[in-house]
């Protein structure tokens, strides 16, 4: 038994892999015979008077300079590694020169992009780490570590720090190994270059599971996982991915700083909470051991119709303050449920038939109270069956109570099975000129149904004609994360500016209501002023002096995150 | 109705707290009475020939040092707090120049301390705190931030930093205030200065609880708690301390740095982790919010009586592994079990009837297979009456494949009652020649067996004639701590030598293990050398790193756990 849909398959070798957009080559949106259909859905809620074609550059036409590396360099590095694992052609290093945020695959769409890495070097082990460290340092060369490569927040922004003379893309996707497995105190150790399906895989054929599934699961890593924070869809249940880690090894210019693989401890700060988040400014993370689970016997993922968001959030918040057991609590505010809605209706025939039931259903949920208002909250239960038919009756009482009425596994189903698939929309829609782009925040409960109202409206602001929604995705005892989607035609002559403007809006929005610049997709190079500012320049220096110490010469991802 | 035997009547005024031993002067030992008989206990386990008294030196004759505050100092230091707040006597003097620890108050007993601070701040509001940390870094004085003073690590040991003239403790003990309270999202917001129960209490008279117990927990702080990461005995429900915090407020001298109040976060290094455990070397904690919980409906604690520590450290493990709430799950290994055993039967006469059922229980005992190596688990269960049912017959399900047997609520009861009180037993045996401190670790459940052994090993071997044994307080997903006490006979001459040798034979012990030198003690000055061998130089530069940019002149409590 395999658990949540993975797909071990995937060819990850880089010509299979998509340079300026979503997956693999191999792999696409699940329903691209709608695809029609979805682009007129969405030309007439953008008021659109036509659909323009807005076909990408070819990656022969990306204009490239010439690396920086010189072949002293190239010699050299490929001393260390093998001649074989350092890249410098066309493909590789546009590839590593940006990650899969909105803006990212905008400039390499319309050919906008101006910085590239030179090279790439893949090591092989720890000791190869150390010494293209050791040689950068020496040599002026910014060293910006690479996992996935699926960071939307610019965390692969090509930088060069003050002084250096080239940037090193340093991929770790060939550090993939499973060093250790411990089913007495549940703890795997891998090398952290390994991707989300083949580390998941590896541990279903044992029986366990790790059960971290952010929706980037099939092109992101162990190793960026850690240093984004990124949180899986079943966080409820196995915890963000800072929750999930025992120990781990960082491998910095001025040595390794490996944490104890211990259950918990009082030795000062956390360095499992220093590197967790430290989006490879203080080193390459190269092993890291997760707490694993046992495979759960058995799961529920169904639908919940409540009237209006407010009763949805009180859904949430005592099903956490209650501790009742969940995977998943997963609410799309009014708009969402709407497009999902319309979305669900797409490539089904509306007969007279269709008509009646649909009439009937809306007349019933008028009856009960719920009406356009409506927001669906799916909930996902993994475990044994006494555990979720457990879970199940006591979550009955709280919707009960919520005024909500139970929407049938359906609805479940369909998410489990498109769950990984929705960023591939995009690839389709920028083919059309139109854009899609994602940001998230996490605030206290008693400040979120305001905080989603602000981050609606700055959104809608910033570009009327789009259409702006939200879920709420993850949730703890003291609050939940909003992780909003904007759907919106591109501006024909600025699309850039389009973006900034929006990106700004929504994030002074997040910023004014004291809330963190973002859940888990990291701060990057687009987050920093906002994460800057939130934090203070006292913390901002302490992080800088932290990082000068275990990278003195500044080579690592320069210019992110606390970096200047 | 109040949670967990709090006594919120305390007087904390510094003439009522013991500057040389535990506790206020008008609480004691429960057992007071029984003295004679454990003396003799103790006597007939470390083979003494006779009964020594060792009194404490007192206050008036302890060889305190001229204090090296300068007249302009104290008028400009009394100047930002008021000239109330600012002492200088003796008894504010001595008793902020020590924590709790057995070598703290064996050379307070002996009038062998050396160090001591030169005056006591008592802050009212932040903005004295920023004004007394400038001052400071001016003028060359080294600040120790002190909370409930109850280290046992060396936390408040008085080391003057390099180039400095003078120590000044600051105490926090005055910003008691509750700030916001929050129970939407259940969570609160107090001054860092304020008493465990006074928190507690000011919560449970709203209906809340912390459910954070620590043994200190009549005589330290939640600043205290922060700054040391320590760990209720409930954390298997409530979680420990660094689990609890919502966000921190911290002063330094180079300004504040406060983490944004938000359930989870993807923004860098977590300032919460670095925060907790920094043990007063990166600035003053002032504010801490909380994640509060509803006062439990019910509570059930109760003893199991397993074979041997295998099959209890089984049983432990199973329940984390199955996610069985439980509030505490508490194993005492044989040694220990033994013990409280003997502790148990002082005071109750020997009679024919008692002897006879002594034996019937023995005969059971070892007809179930259960003799000399058992050991009692004490099972702690807090929650709604349904909650708590479920968790009894899962985890009896288990204990019975475990080969125990039930042992009642008389055991947990017990335990409840008497939970604060055993750091008064070490106030008189001390009077009497003996001594008895305790030291802690964690391990992951593989090696928690093989450790278990080590560690009684090794304080045996440090002190021939002592008794050795081991608790396991605290459980989680991934494995364990495990908690030493050691009683023994003092040397005669050379005491303090003694305690050097034991504590470095077992933390040796530890470290050989990749065990952490601490799981919720800290390290202060005592674990430093174990610290910082396990950490490694580029953990503990980098860490000196973030100290320097925070605390430029080095005032913060230098020569302790990442300092040198």
């Amino acid at each position: 038994m395999f658990y949540h849909e993975l797909n071990p398959k995937i060819d990850y070798s880089r010509s299979n892999l998509r340079w300026n957009a979503w997956g693999a080559n191999d792999q696409d949106f699940g329903r691209k015979s709608q695809m029609p259909e979805i682009l007129k859905l969405l030309q007439r809620e953008f008021n659109l008077n036509s659909i323009r074609e807005t076909p990408a550059v070819a990656l022969e036409d990306i204009k490239l300079p010439n690396g920086k590396l010189s072949a002293s360099d190239i010699k050299n590095l490929s001393g260390i590694v093998g001649k074989n694992n350092l890249k410098t052609d066309r493909l590789e290093r546009v590839f590593h020169s940006a990650g899969k945020s909105y803006y990212d695959v905008l400039r390499l769409h319309t050919n906008t992009l101006k910085s590239f890495v030179d090279g790439v070097i893949y090591p092989k082990k720890d000791s190869e780490i150390i010494k293209v460290l050791e040689y950068c340092s020496k040599n002026k060369i910014t060293v910006i570590p690479f996992g996935g490569g699926s960071s939307v927040v610019g965390g692969l922004e090509v930088i060069k720090g003050k002084g250096q003379k080239a940037v090193l893309s340093l991929d770790m996707t060939e550090m993939t190994e499973l060093i250790s497995f411990d089913p007495i105190s549940m703890t795997a150790t891998f090398q952290a270059g390994i991707y989300g399906p083949k580390l998941e895989y590896g541990l279903n054929l044992k029986g366990y599971t790790l059960g971290h599934f952010p929706q980037s699961f099939e092109y992101s890593t162990l190793g960026g996982w850690v240093a984004a924070r990124s949180a899986g869809q079943q966080s409820n249940r196995y915890g963000k991915i800072e929750e999930i880690i025992s120990s781990v090894k960082l491998i910095s210019p001025n040595g390794v700083v490996e944490t104890l693989r211990a259950p918990a401890a009082s030795i000062g700060p956390d360095w499992n909470q220093i590197i967790a988040g430290s989006e490879g400014l203080l080193g390459v993370i190269s092993e890291v051991t997760i707490k694993i689970h046992r495979i759960p016997e058995t799961r529920k993922y169904f639908g919940l119709v409540f009237p209006d968001i407010l009763s949805s959030i009180n859904f949430i918040r005592k099903a956490n303050h209650e501790e009742i057991k969940t995977s998943m609590l997963r609410l799309s505010d009014a708009n969402e449920t709407r497009l999902y809605e319309y979305l669900g209706e797409l490539g089904k025939k509306n007969t007279a038939g269709r008509k009646f039931k649909k009439f009937l259903q809306n007349s019933y949920l008028k009856w009960v109270g719920i009406g356009g208002n409506k927001c669906v909250v799916l909930v996902g239960l993994d475990g044994s069956r006494t555990e979720v038919d457990r879970s199940f009756n006591s979550l009955k009482n709280l919707w009960k109570k919520g005024g909500a009425i139970y929407a049938g596994e359906k609805l479940g189903q369909n998410w489990i099975h498109s769950r990984y698939n929705m960023p591939f929309l995009r690839n389709h829609i920028m083919q059309f000129g139109m854009g899609v782009d994602t940001m998230e925040t996490s605030t206290t409960y008693d400040r979120l149904e305001d905080l989603h109202k602000a981050g609606i409206e700055s959104l809608q602001n910033s570009i009327p004609s789009s259409i702006a929604m939200c879920h709420l995705s993850h949730s703890y005892h003291d609050g939940a994360c909003l992780y909003y989607t904007i759907l919106f035609p591109m501006d024909e002559k600025k699309p850039e500016d389009q973006w900034f403007k929006m990106k700004r809006m929504v994030s002074d929005t997040f910023h004014a209501h004291k809330a963190p610049i973002s859940h888990h997709h990291g701060v990057g190079f687009d987050h920093k002023k906002w994460y800057q500012s939130g934090l203070g320049k006292p913390g901002i220096d302490a992080l800088n002096g932290l990082k000068k110490s275990l990278d003195q010469k500044e080579i690592l991802n320069p210019g992110k995150l606390f970096h200047s």
